[in-house]
This record gives C-alpha cells, sequence and structure tokens, in this order.
C-alpha cells in the first residue's frame, strides 16, 4: 500500500495509481488553502469528512443518472474512482450571490439569484483561473460544443437534485463548483462528473440562522471548519460509523 | 454655444444638451487614458481624428442597416448624436488573440481565433469593467435576453463589415469595443449603436507589416500615436478636408 505510485498531489488531495487500469485512488488530506492557496492550514478531520461526504453525494448523483467517477469508499481517507482525462474547467453553480460574483460585480451577498447561473473558470492556478464564457472554452479546444452542452444539463440537474437534498435538512445550497472529464468507451469521449463535491466546494449556509457551513468559514476566520463540515455530513445522515471525527481524533 | 449644458464628462469625450430633445453633443477630447485612467496623456490632434472616423465607420454602418446614434457632424471635435440611454455594457469582438484575452488566458498574442469571440463587460469603472455573461446580464437586468440576441446580431454583422472595409486599406481589425444604448420609440424600446468607432477603440494592424495603429502605441508607449490613427483615416480615405490634423496643429 505504502509503494504504490502517486499520480499528482493537489491542494486537498492526492491522487494514487489505482488497483486496475483506468482507476485511481483519490485520498483526501486535512490541509486546506483559499485564495489561490495564499492562505494555508491543516484542518484536522477534514479529509475524512470530504471523503464521506463526497462518496453519499456522489453515489446518490449515481442513483438519479449522474454519471460519475466514484467507485468505492476504501477507508476513511480514500477512495476508488474512474480515472477521467480532466476538462481543465471549474464549472460554479450559483443560486444566490456569494463570493466572487458579489465581488466582482457588486452585487450584495445574500441576494437570490432570479434564475440560477452557471459560470466557467478556466482551471489554471498560474492564471488565478480566469472566468471564461463558451466562446473561450471552443475557440482554445478545451472542450467541444457537445461537450460544454452535456456539462450545462447535468450541472442543472446536479444544481436541482442537491438544491432538494439540502433544502430538506435544513442548508440553503448558495453555490457549488464541480469538475468534469472524459472516459473513453469505444472510441467514443463521454463526459462524467469527477473530483469531490463536499464542503469544500459548495456554499452552504443553515436555512434557518443563515450560519455559514462551508469553507467561508475558513476563507473568513470565523471557526469551527470541523464542527460546521461535521454538521453537514450529520445532517445528511452520514455520521453514524464516524463517530471521533468532531473530536478531531482521526488521521 | 459657451454656455448649453454639460450632460457627461467622461475620459475621452464630453456629452452636451443638444439642439433638440431626444439630441446630444458629442465632443471628441485629445486625452487619452488607459488602464482604467491609471495612465493619461494629451495627444494633440486625436479628438479631431476620432471624431472624423468615428463619422466615417456611423455612416457607413447606417448604411448597411446598422441603426446608430450618428445624426450629424458639427465641427472638427463636434457631433451631433441621437441620446440613448446606455445600455452598461462594452462589447468586445475579437478575431485575433491581443491584449486582455492573451494576458487572462496565457495565449499567444496574434494568434488567429478559429472563430470571432464577443465577451460582455459590465461597464463600470469602479469594478474594474469585470467580464460578465449573457446570465449575470439577465440576472441584474442590466439588458434583456431580446436585446442581448439584438446586440449580438449586430455585433457580428459589424465586425464583417468593418473586417472587409480595413482588410480592403491592408488593415486587420483585430478587436473592437462597442457601446450600445435605447431608443423609445412608440413605447417600444429599439437598441441602437453609440458611442463611438475609433482606433481609441479598436486594435487595428497593418496587414504587412503587422505595425499597431491604434490606441495600444500609446498604452505601450510605441510613439506616433497620432500619426498612426491618421494614417488609418488616410487610408480609409478621409482626409482630403483636414491636412493639418498630422501636424498636430488643431485644437
Ligand atoms: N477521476 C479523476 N481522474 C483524474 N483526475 C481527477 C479525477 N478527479 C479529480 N481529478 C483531479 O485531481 C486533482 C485533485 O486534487 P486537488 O483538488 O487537491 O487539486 P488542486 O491542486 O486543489 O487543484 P484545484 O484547487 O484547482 O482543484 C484535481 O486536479 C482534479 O482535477
Ligand atoms: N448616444 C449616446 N447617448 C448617451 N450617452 C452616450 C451616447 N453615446 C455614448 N454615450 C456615453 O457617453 C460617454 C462618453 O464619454 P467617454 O467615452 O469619455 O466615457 P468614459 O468615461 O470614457 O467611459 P468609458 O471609458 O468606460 O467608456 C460614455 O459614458 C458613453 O457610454
Ligand atoms: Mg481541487
Ligand atoms: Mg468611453
Amino acid at each position: 500500500m505504502k509503494n504504490r505510485k502517486k499520480i499528482y498531489e493537489g491542494k486537498a488531495k492526492i491522487l494514487y495509481e489505482g488497483p486496475e487500469p483506468g482507476t485511481l485512488i483519490q485520498y483526501f488530506k486535512d490541509d486546506a488553502t483559499a485564495f489561490n492557496a495564499q492562505k494555508k492550514a491543516i484542518l484536522e478531520g477534514k479529509g475524512v469528512l470530504n471523503n464521506k461526504i463526497s462518496e453519499f453525494i456522489m453515489t446518490r448523483l449515481g442513483g438519479m443518472g449522474i454519471a460519475n467517477h466514484f467507485i468505492k469508499r476504501l477507508n476513511l481517507r480514500e477512495q476508488l474512482i474512474r480515472e477521467v482525462e480532466i476538462i481543465p474547467l471549474e464549472v460554479v453553480c450559483r443560486n444566490v450571490v456569494a463570493g466572487s460574483l458579489a465581488q466582482r460585480l457588486g452585487q450584495e451577498e445574500g441576494t437570490a439569484l432570479p434564475r440560477s447561473i452557471i459560470e466557467f473558470y478556466y482551471k489554471k492556478d498560474e492564471l488565478g483561473d480566469p472566468m471564461v464564457t463558451e466562446e473561450h472554452i471552443t475557440a482554445f479546444n478545451w472542450a467541444s460544443t457537445q461537450e460544454i452542452d452535456d456539462i450545462l444539463a447535468m450541472t442543472v440537474r446536479i444544481n436541482d437534485y442537491l438544491s432538494g437534498m439540502f433544502a430538506a435538512v435544513g442548508i440553503t445550497l448558495v453555490d457549488f463548483k464541480i469538475e468534469f472529464g472524459r472516459v473513453w468507451e469505444n472510441d467514443f469521449a463521454r463526459v462524467i462528473l469527477a473530483d469531490e463535491i463536499s464542503p469544500d466546494s459548495c456554499r452552504l449556509w443553515d436555512t434557518t440562522s443563515g450560519e455559514k457551513l462551508d469553507k467561508d468559514r475558513f476563507r473568513r476566520d470565523l471557526g469551527d471548519v470541523i464542527e460546521s463540515y461535521a454538521e453537514v455530513a450529520r445532517r445528511l445522515g452520514i455520521m453514524k460509523d464516524m463517530p471521533t471525527v468532531i473530536q478531531g481524533g482521526l488521521h
């Protein structure tokens, strides 16, 4: 287990070679970064929670027809996933004004959007993940028109499903970031959902109190980051088999 | 003439009340600004040249069916225009990679785009004119879906026409920025082209030498700014009645 090949080490996760060709092991670290990695910390237990939450969400999405990379969870910090060729886009879907949308466009945080907005960012740390449009994406061959259409259709469904799921447990899905990748099936490339969906990649506000239950607690030094992630897991009913996490005792 | 009402003073132009309701006088200054007004200069004769060039282009576009605000030129620095309610968007159309597209997306300047790209920027100096998509534009009510469609259709036609016009005189239309506004006709708002089209708002490269004949000469301290604007006017055949401009003797 220890001398398997490391494929990529990112800010929050490590990818290892998987047991079969076309598979990878996704390891969730406790590292937290924000503002293009200018701010950093170790949040003990975050990896365990995100592994569990992402497993839960990917499984649910798979169940309603959103093909995704998740195969199975291996242990507290690792999951077996299907290897994809990542499309270099961060797809952001917003229901409520927050974060960069508020800042960039001078709009008030917390304002409900009349309709959901889907944004694309070119995934390139050196350039600070600039916002792009479908025209840039096709001009520079990052994805085809057909792939963009598939991504948009999946993102709309994911947003609807997750909005309903979170609403049911008293959480408002303000926005989220997802990534997609290509898998080949008989010489035909298909787009599936990849990466993770967790409080690191979503804005989740308690519907009654407005309290933030996501990575903004870290970005804005609000404290209780892990407790909030654990609260999300608890409300989703996925804490039964991991009682020690909230005490921060897991490695 | 001297105590007429000033409606708005911008970085490059002044708007005065016009002789009839629904009209304005657009005065072209010699002031040049770049990088959101961090860089400034007076370029003697620029206003005269841009007044003439914008008149020429607006007249041509009017002739091929692009409704616009130009009514008539009044003198060397002023033109009578139709007052519009400006739509707060800078519409950028690109044929070749340059400027912010090269910087933001790490693409090589001078690369021909496989298809023209149209971008929208929210016209708001305090926010640095951030890029936006159609979804932001409709979410925040800056323009309706119908207006965006009209703007896109007009922009495509303007690009085709001006690309052909400049190509005929040995100039490559790399990109340009335009603005649109609403006029009311029997309670019905129609979108027309407004503002200016000049070497201040276009990237124009000599097709054989690649030499820049536009505001980038000022932005990048390449010198001969006025001479280049005059060269554009000369090639378009609109210098006959203004021979002294290139000597910078006009006020
Ligand atoms: N199924 C998959 N196959 C291949 N690569 C994947 C898959 N799922 C996710 N990835 C990639 O693995 C990496 C996960 O690591 P991590 O999220 O820590 O990256 P990162 O360096 O943080 O980049 P960023 O913050 O921009 O997402 C990402 O680059 C992601 O695009
Ligand atoms: N027909 C018109 N009716 C009303 N306003 C107009 C019309 N044509 C242009 N304008 C506006 O007049 C102003 C022209 O001044 P100028 O171009 O100097 O503005 P500015 O302050 O430079 O703003 P920017 O650089 O962001 O365009 C602009 O705000 C433009 O939107
Ligand atoms: Mg990541
Ligand atoms: Mg202007």
